[in-house]
């Protein structure tokens, strides 16, 4: 699964983070899920070995990071922007979830680079930092313990803008179906496992109980592949008739 | 937003976990997205104060925990189970994604008790492990980086659980459906097939193929009741020694 295109127009930025350990996890989140442009609001500590030793095999992530004063600074060349908040904020705003807000953060790349902001680790964003954004968003978090740490709210996002980017390709099989049983194929297998039951004692045409209805609606609901058919016949074949090895 | 009730039936399973930094962390990510049962198979070390700290207001998830040892101990009186593994994984098995198995689990839970199993943080599942759940699961992370950690892993899925959970309108109801088979039933028949097809001739130990890996795929997809693996075990029987009637 290749890197979507639309992912190199999403920055994430973090402002004014405390901990340089949250800034290496961050990169990390995002690079295993294809983002590469990380912008850092008057960070406390970096560059930091911490933020280096987190960071794992995002190292480069780190590395381009942008350095910036303000969030102003960090948005100036974006078309959109959305901005992590805690759950319960007072706002006029209407708030997005992450899901949809990943979704209109990708349909937004068409018009340019677009962001995603999160706050300082205790405060969150202020009141103002969230004014500059174009959306709040919320991660739909238990009502009793809605503590995600930012490594953590990082990799959920990245991972809902991933999805997004990957659009429909994400919710299809990762492998095709296999060539599904005809009925013909269906009828041949009921008709052999009847043959096989009955010459071993298990079923008794002159009582038949409601042993083959109950097969047919088991195998019905499994909707069988043409070569587990196969197999299974060929099982049953072995049952009639035991197999010698040489 | 009030904790849905699909999710309490969501055990969550940590296999050999060799750092207890990263059973803290499951613990926090679970909690946030409102999961609470953890087993952990044969931690290498557990309690531990590193787990505590990380857990951080997670520690009533970690003193509940359940420690087992084995996988199937943990898995035994489950319905259906969903084992993450790495996305390059030779398997005839589908993968699902992350999101397509999140929907498929809390879909199941109306049968009952259902898993989500996380592997070792270095060496990952197992094959024998991932042999032992219902379907393998794959984050669609980045080709190039696809490290995630594993409170990464657990944040991700948990967050995805809760969105299924949320999603679900009116929970299913429970009675509808006969008894399902439990994790125990089905590896009961599985081992009684596999002894049988053997006596048949029709597998060879010494030249297995995929032959058992197969019928685990075909069995699992079709959500046996208990009273389906009797009439399969009774038919099996009979394979084996046929019955002589009066």
């Amino acid at each position: 699964m290749n890197r979507p295109l639309a992912l190199d127009r999403i920055r994430i930025v973090l402002s004014r983070t405390s901990h340089p350990g949250n800034i290496g996890a961050a990169a990390r989140a995002m690079k295993t899920m294809g983002l590469r442009d990380l912008w850092l609001v008057a960070p406390e500590r970096f560059p930091d070995e911490v933020a280096t030793a987190r960071a794992s095999g995002a190292i480069d992530v780190l590395e381009s990071a942008r350095v910036v004063g303000s969030l102003q600074e960090a948005l100036a060349d974006t078309v959109f922007s959305a901005a992590l908040t805690a759950r319960r904020r007072e706002l006029s705003l209407p708030r997005m979830h992450a899901r949809e807000a990943a979704c209109e953060l990708v349909a937004r790349v068409s018009d340019g680079i677009v962001a995603l902001v999160f706050g300082n680790e205790t405060s969150g964003m202020t009141n103002e930092e969230v004014g500059l954004c174009s959306v709040p968003v919320t991660i739909p978090t238990d009502a009793e313990f809605s503590s995600l740490n930012l490594g953590a709210a990082v990799q959920v996002l990245s991972y809902e803008l991933r999805m997004a980017a990957l659009g429909e390709t994400a919710s299809a099989p990762l492998d095709a179906r296999a060539e599904p049983a005809t009925h013909a194929d269906f009828e041949g297998f009921m008709a052999h496992l009847e043959r096989v039951v009955t010459a071993s004692g298990f079923h008794d045409p002159a009582n038949p109980k409601r042993l083959l209805p109950r097969m047919r609606r088991l195998f019905n609901r499994v909707r069988l592949e043409k070569e587990e058919v196969a197999i299974l016949r060929g099982m049953l074949t072995t049952f009639e008739t035991p197999k010698r090895r040489g």
